[in-house]
Parts: structure tokens; C-alpha cells; sequence
């Protein structure tokens, strides 16, 4: 007897998964190992494994599967009639942008790449303006036809891609609440902040001491360095499959904090996917819930967690052990208060908690606007800085600070933006909730136990992989809907009620 | 008009190129940058690609292609005709292998391996033996489909794998002459180096040291570190393709020669698939033309180079530079003595260039035995300590000493061995006519200068890919076939003539 053609689905998808495990290693080794000239070489190697997965997915022999395994669902369990649906969802997305449109897509950001690169290095937009309008072009085809198969509009199709379940509906009802109270929240902090000036944090700091460092924290909160590695690039990234899961980051020896934010954050990526339902590895229920999510886990590590009085209490002695610090700028209130600094400046990956979100409400307006035809690529430049100013009131000196300092929509990523803001607002509402069902969640932190986190983390959030939408996820987790109401909440109360109360008290 | 069936060979065959460099990375990567415990999730990518690899071969379009192109042959230039030979090479020992003994080989061996490892640890070949057995069951029904579908003798056709175009008949005629007069030769020159004390060289040489002084050592050849890598790993080897290829090799810090003669002997191995043909590199024509050749360029640069008196003369200065040496121990021809001692030890890779040959010969005749069932698994380790005593005077003092200490069986690699002392022996052939056409080729060593064996090497071996058999291929770059006679004129020249005149002058 052959296998169930739901069990022949299981076993085809087991491959796709070996694929795009081959896949992550090779792009995590081109970022992290890779000498510089063998650019093209990975590129065909990295286009191969890529279209070979989409054949995979678009093959007869799959629709034929899942039509019968739909038809014989009756005797499945939960998770399998999860698995079955996200089955078809990469199987509906696949099938609608023919491989032609990837191939032309994939070369023309190749190209805009290049000269994202060399505009940038210049400063000046106007001449990738005409690679940017290629990528532009081909995105918009492909959010049509998206759009047309999946029954969504275009913008929508593109933003389902990265975090499946939200819509501009969602991403609308949560920048208005935040557009509401985050400029008056701003302005608010910074005069407090300036009322109570921070003492100076300086020294050098040798790369390899706050790597051990950093590994020290990491392994604190449970990363697995025998089935993990910590590396350096460029820009921190986290790569791999669980099991061989792959976390950079980027340190400056002037400054001890963005090498261990960067870290914490990708720790927070990387925790997540290792949390997953490990039954359903190869599986695609046993991904991660998106984008939007897995930012929320990041989020949550880097600046909740990490931007804490709690964290900053455990590591306190780590700084003096690893680098023999003292002194009154390295007591805990002096170093929190540094980590929670609001400034406004031109640059998204700079930004604190509470500008962050408003670097990426400009994007999604202009990239909406680019998509629908409303702006044109050679009036971007204007538009961007423009927006800079009346939404934050700082212009940037020049491209580069302005709309030349992302990668993503050279790379083709329209829709991608959003889910960092969501994920904060996610964030802030996951953590809500975990500080009320584990209430000693601070204490635990100060002395370096991470195990209330990740047991609520994995009960509620990754262990669920991608059985259910983010929406019942968030509603399951949090008992209400997704909004930005804990969000609001939460900063309102670090940055303005106890930064007041504590700046009263020291 | 569609492309010619040829042209659409070519792009299929571009794509398991591609699938090809992404497997040499990810088994690069799990040698020397995976964490230990990621194995499992590697081994299910290998496969996954692998079986890919092998489906690609073996779809009724490759082979009715194949039909066409090889109907409408009269218009293609020699090199593509070559590259279609290669093709239905490639073919027909994929079409020979069904997938599920790929598969059975592929478990039986990842179990095998991991024993192995277990018995060497242990010193006790016994436990081992089931785990051998297996493996060795299928690998006999391999060769005998393989032999069958290739009308070649079973042992023949697993040679032809890793040396396309060598028979048993080639290696008996070689290994023939070898054994007529290895036994004494080993006895001169033992007896002639005891006569001739060595001063020892010894010191604490640390391996950031040892690694800036490799690299300027391979710039000096001309490996390219911007399309190719230097990095460390338990046993030296060289992974990749053309344009991205990666080199181990393994340093210890008290002892300067290991890490140094590894990095040599794998940069041999860099060079020949960096001097490989261009235009084809993405094309079967356009690979190495099997191990036995492979072996005589690593072997050629480890031996015949780097253990010359001009490559010593070229590395004196680099010592004193990197590692401030100086003393009667590190004059030339102290360093050139060093280099060339010849002693008789249980352990291959740990054996010199007249002893090596004879471990080869004794895992040849094992080999075959075990496979034509003339000698059970179960007495292989008193067989192998019964030859070592017969062959080299030498009984190893356990069986890691003994028939544990190489891989290659536990993997499957039967018939692999023979390539190691033939490629010694072509090695020895080819650098006889390199010498007569580049007169001046040990001035130019001895300078740093590897011009001359390069261009020499391009031309009549690297850049002939696999175009020409390995036997057309030796007879077109030294005018005589294949044959042992200068491999016994060198080393009879280098360890008893040259030897003798140089010590009485001393």
C-alpha cells in the first residue's frame, strides 16, 4: 500500500525544507565567510536551489496531492489540517508569480543592488533612480498578479508574503493609534531626558572581550552553542534552520552597547525559531508565524527586555567582570539611562523606541504610494525628505541619511516594513501579558534566569509554529485583539511616568 | 526556434553545477564552521541535494537528449563532443545506481563512520565489524551493477569513479615495477640517512604565525584570496569550485612542517581546479580529470616542491622573517635533510615518499579481497597487520594503528586508494618533462618565482580539463605513457644518488 496523499505531501515538503535549509547556509555563508569575488558563483548556485523550489511547489503532482489529501482530510489531526493549509498557501503564492517574473526580478536586484551600493558611497539618489524604477515596475506585476490569485489587494499580497494574516486594514488601525500620541510622547521625553542629563559612557572595548561577553549572555538565556554560532558581519542577521541556527552581530570598539543589542536582538530571532514545535521541523505548520512575529521576538529581547532595569541589573557585574569597569557612569541607573536615550535622528536602524515607529510609518506611505503610481521613483528623494521633517522634523544632509539608507526596496522587499512596528506593538502586548502571568519576571532577569521568558514564550508564542493566524495567536495569548494599546501603555509609562518618578528620586 | 538538444544539455548540466557547489560548500561548512551537534540536520540536506543530483541524471529527457545530440554530432567543435562524452558518462553511472541502493550505501556508511570513529577511540577493530560488513555487502552489489551497465570488472568500476579511464591492469603494471624496488630502495636510503645525522629542529611556533606565513607562501603561487579561503580543520582538505574554492589545512604549534606541507599539498589540488578551463567550468569537460591526477598535482607540490632543496632555499628567509630562526639547524640543507627522512612507520598519512606507495599497496590487495570475498571483515585486521609486517617490517601496535586508521572504507571509498601512489607516480613523470622544457625551474623556485611550473602545468595538464583521458593525457605532456620508471629514476636520484654526494661533500 502507498502512502496517504497527505503523508506523500509531508515527504515532498521534508525536501523543500532541505532545499531552503541549503539555501539559508549558503546566504549566511556568502554574508559571514564567502571571499568577496565569488559573488557570481553563489549567485547561480543560490538561483538554482531558488528556482528548483519553486518547481517544486508549482509541480501538477502537488495540486493533484493536496486536492485528494483535501478530499480524504476527515481522519487528520489538528496540526496536520494546519500543515495542509500552509501547504497551500505556499503552493497558491508560488504558483501565481511564474518563474519568469522571479528570474527577471531576481536579476534586475541584482543589479539595483550594485547600485544601491554605489549611490549610497556617493550620496547622491538620482543615479540608481532608474534600477529602482526596474525593480519597481517588475514588484507591481507581481503584486497584481499576487493580488488576482490570492484574492487581495496588490499592497496587501505583498505584505502577506512576509507576515501572512495582516493587512493593510490591521497596519492602518495601529499607526493611527500611534500617530495619535507618539510626537507629543517624543517631545514630552526628550525635554524630560534633557532635564536629567545622562553621565558620558566611554573606553575601549576589544572586540574579542565582549564577544565572551555577549556568549556568556546568550548561553544565560539558552542559546545552544553545540547546535548554534555566533559570528560577525556587516549588518547582525540570524540564519539556519533549528538545529543549525546562526546569529551575527556587529561590534564597535568605542562603544560596548550595539554589539550586545544587536546581539540580543538576533538572540530574540533565533529563540523563537528554536522554539518552534520540533515534530513539525521539516514541515511547513513548523515555521515561524511571519515576519510581524518574529520581530515581536526580537523586539522584545533587544529593547524590553534588554532596554530594562532588570537586564541592566544582571549585567552590571558582567561589565565589571569582562572589563573591570567603575565608576558612577556605570551604575545601573547611569548605563539605563543611556540604553533609553530619545533623540531624533535620520536613521531607521539608530532610532530608539519611541521614533522607530515613525521611520516606519513614512516607508509604508511611500512605498504604498510608489506601488499605486501616486509617486514617482525620481520624486522619492523629495518625498522622503520631506516626510522626514514634517513627521519628525529632522531632514536628512543627504541621500545616503535619506531614502538611499535601507537595502529593502532594492532588493524588491515592498511590504516588508510594516512588521517591524508591528512587532513592537506585538511586543509590548505578548509582555504585557507575560508580566502578569509570571510575576517575579524581573526578579528572575536581574539575576540572569531567562527561563520565566522563554516558558511563556514557548507555551504561547513559538510553540505554536504556524498553526494558527497571528490575529488568534496575539488573542489567544493576550485574551484581547491586536492593537497599539499595550504598546502605548508601556512606553508611556518607561519613558514619561517612572522616568519622572526615578529622575525625581536620584 | 528552440535550442539545439546540445544547448539544452549544456543548461541542464549548468544547473547540477550549481547543485554541486552548493553540496561542496555545505560539506566544506561541516568540516570546519558547523556546530557538532547540526550534523543530523546537514546529512538531511546532503541527501536531499544528492538525490537531486542523481534525479537530474537519470530523467528519460537527459537521455533522449543525449540520443539527439549525439545524432546531430557532425556540427560540434571537439571540445563540446568531449563534453557529450562526459555527459553520457555521467549518465550512465547514475542510470547504473539506483537511488535506493544510493540511499542504503548512504545510511549504511553515516553509521559506519560513526563506529569507526568509536573503534579508534577504543583501539578494537570488533566491534567495528558489522558496521563494515554492511558496507562492504553493498558496495559489492554496486560494482557488480556498475561493472555490468559500464562492461568493466566489478573493482574496475569503482576505480573508474574516482579515476576515470584507469584499470586494474594500469595500477598492477605500476605497483609491479614499485614493488621490484621499493624494498631495497627504503633499505639504501635508511641505511645512507643513519649514516648522515639529522640536527633536530625544534621550538614553539604559533599558529597565527604559522598561518601569515602560509598564506604569503600561496600568494607566492598564486592562490587567489579574493575567490578562494585558507581556514583549519581536523584533516586537510580542499573543498568548492573555481572561483570560490576553500583550503584546510591543520597547524601544530610545535612543530612547523605539518601545517605548512598540508597547505602545500592542498594548494596543488587549488591550483589544478583554478587552472581548469575557463570557458567550461560549468560543464562536465571542464572538471579535473579524476583523483589520480588530482593527486599527482598535490603530491607535485607537497613532494616534488616542497620538499626540494630550491623550495628550502625560498623558505630559509620566510622562517628567519616570521619566526626569527637561526642556527646550524636552520641552514638548508639541515632543513632539506629534515624534510626528505625516510623511516618506516604503521601510519600512511604520517609516511614519506618511498614508504607511502607501500601502505597503497597493501590496502589495494585488501580491497580487492575483501570485495571478491576472498578475505571476510572479520579477519581483515590480521590480514592488514600480517601485510605490514610482510610489506614494510612494521606490526602496528593496535588496530588504530592498524586497519582503523583510514575513512576511506567506513565511507564506502573502495577503490579510491590506488589514485594516491599513481598520483605520485604521474607526478614524478610530469615533473621530468616540466624540468627538461623549464630549465631554469629551480632558480625560479628557489626565488619564490612558480611561474614556470605553473604555465607548464596550465597547459599540459590544468587547462586540458577533461577532454582528454588521463592516458592521453600523460602521453601528450611527457611523450611516453603512463609508467613507474621516473617515479623510481626520482627518488632513486633524490634520496640515494643526490643524497650520498651531498652528505660526502658536507
Amino acid at each position: 500500500m502507498s502512502a496517504s496523499p497527505y503523508k506523500q505531501l509531508e515527504q515532498e515538503f521534508r525536501r523543500l525544507h532541505a532545499f531552503r535549509g541549503a539555501l539559508a547556509l549558503l546566504r549566511w555563508d556568502a554574508a559571514v565567510m564567502m571571499p568577496r569575488g565569488s559573488a557570481d558563483v553563489r549567485g547561480e548556485q543560490l538561483a538554482a536551489l531558488e528556482t528548483e523550489c519553486h518547481a517544486l511547489l508549482t509541480t501538477p503532482r502537488i495540486s493533484r496531492l493536496l486536492d485528494r489529501a483535501q478530499a480524504n482530510s476527515q481522519g487528520l489531526a489538528d496540526w496536520q489540517i494546519a500543515n495542509l493549509r500552509e501547504m497551500r498557501r505556499q503552493r497558491d503564492r508560488a504558483i501565481a508569480t511564474p518563474v519568469s517574473l522571479i528570474t527577471r526580478l531576481a536579476k534586475a536586484t541584482a543589479r539595483a543592488e550594485v547600485h544601491w551600493m554605489e549611490a549610497r558611497q556617493q550620496g547622491r539618489f538620482e543615479p540608481f533612480v532608474p534600477y529602482l524604477e526596474e525593480v519597481v515596475n517588475l514588484v507591481r506585476d507581481k503584486a497584481a498578479l499576487l493580488g488576482q490569485a490570492l484574492n487581495l489587494a496588490p499592497y496587501d499580497a505583498l505584505v502577506d508574503e512576509f507576515s501572512p494574516g495582516i493587512t493593510t486594514a490591521d497596519i492602518d488601525a495601529v499607526f493611527k493609534a500611534l500617530s495619535r500620541r507618539l510626537p507629543s510622547l517624543i517631545r514630552e521625553a526628550i525635554a524630560l531626558q534633557e532635564a536629567h542629563p545622562v553621565l558620558p559612557i566611554t573606553g575601549r572595548f576589544p572586540v574579542s572581550k565582549q564577544k565572551a561577553m555577549v556568549v556568556e549572555i546568550m548561553k544565560a538565556i539558552g542559546f545552544p552553542f553545540d547546535r548554534g554560532r555566533l559570528d560577525e558581519s556587516e549588518h547582525p542577521f540570524t540564519e539556519g534552520v533549528p538545529g543549525d541556527i546562526r546569529v551575527t552581530t556587529r561590534f564597535d570598539p568605542n562603544d560596548l552597547f550595539p554589539g550586545l543589542l544587536g546581539a540580543l536582538h538576533e538572540t530574540g530571532h533565533a529563540m523563537y525559531d528554536l522554539g518552534l514545535p520540533q515534530d513539525w521541523h521539516d514541515q511547513p505548520v513548523g515555521r515561524d508565524r511571519g515576519m510581524s512575529l518574529e520581530e515581536s521576538q526580537s523586539l522584545m529581547m533587544e529593547m524590553l527586555v534588554g532596554r530594562s532595569r532588570a537586564f541592566v541589573r544582571y549585567l552590571r557585574p558582567l561589565l565589571e567582570r569582562h572589563f573591570g569597569v567603575s565608576g558612577p557612569e556605570w551604575e545601573v541607573e547611569n548605563i539605563y539611562a543611556h540604553l533609553v536615550r530619545v533623540r531624533r535622528g535620520p536613521i531607521r536602524v539608530d532610532a530608539d523606541e519611541l521614533t522607530y515607529p515613525v521611520h516606519i510609518m513614512l516607508r509604508y506611505e511611500l512605498e504604498k504610494q510608489l506601488l499605486n503610481g501616486e509617486l514617482t521613483v525620481r520624486d522619492l528623494a523629495e518625498a522622503w525628505n520631506e516626510g522626514m521633517e514634517r513627521r519628525l522634523g529632522v531632514r536628512p544632509a543627504n541621500d545616503t541619511e535619506g531614502c538611499l539608507q535601507d537595502i529593502h526596496w532594492a532588493v524588491g522587499s515592498f511590504g516588508y516594513f510594516p512588521s517591524y512596528a508591528l512587532g513592537a506593538v506585538i511586543a509590548a502586548q505578548l509582555y504585557e501579558s507575560l508580566r502578569d502571568d509570571v510575576p517575579d519576571l524581573e526578579q528572575q532577569i536581574a539575576r540572569g534566569d531567562f527561563s520565566g521568558l522563554l516558558g511563556w514564550l514557548r507555551e504561547h508564542v513559538h510553540g505554536m509554529g504556524a498553526k494558527v493566524t497571528v490575529h488568534e495567536l496575539i488573542q489567544n495569548a493576550t485574551g484581547r485583539p491586536l492593537s497599539a494599546a499595550a504598546f502605548l501603555r508601556y512606553i508611556e509609562n518607561k519613558y514619561l511616568v517612572d522616568y519622572a518618578a526615578r529622575s525625581a528620586a536620584a
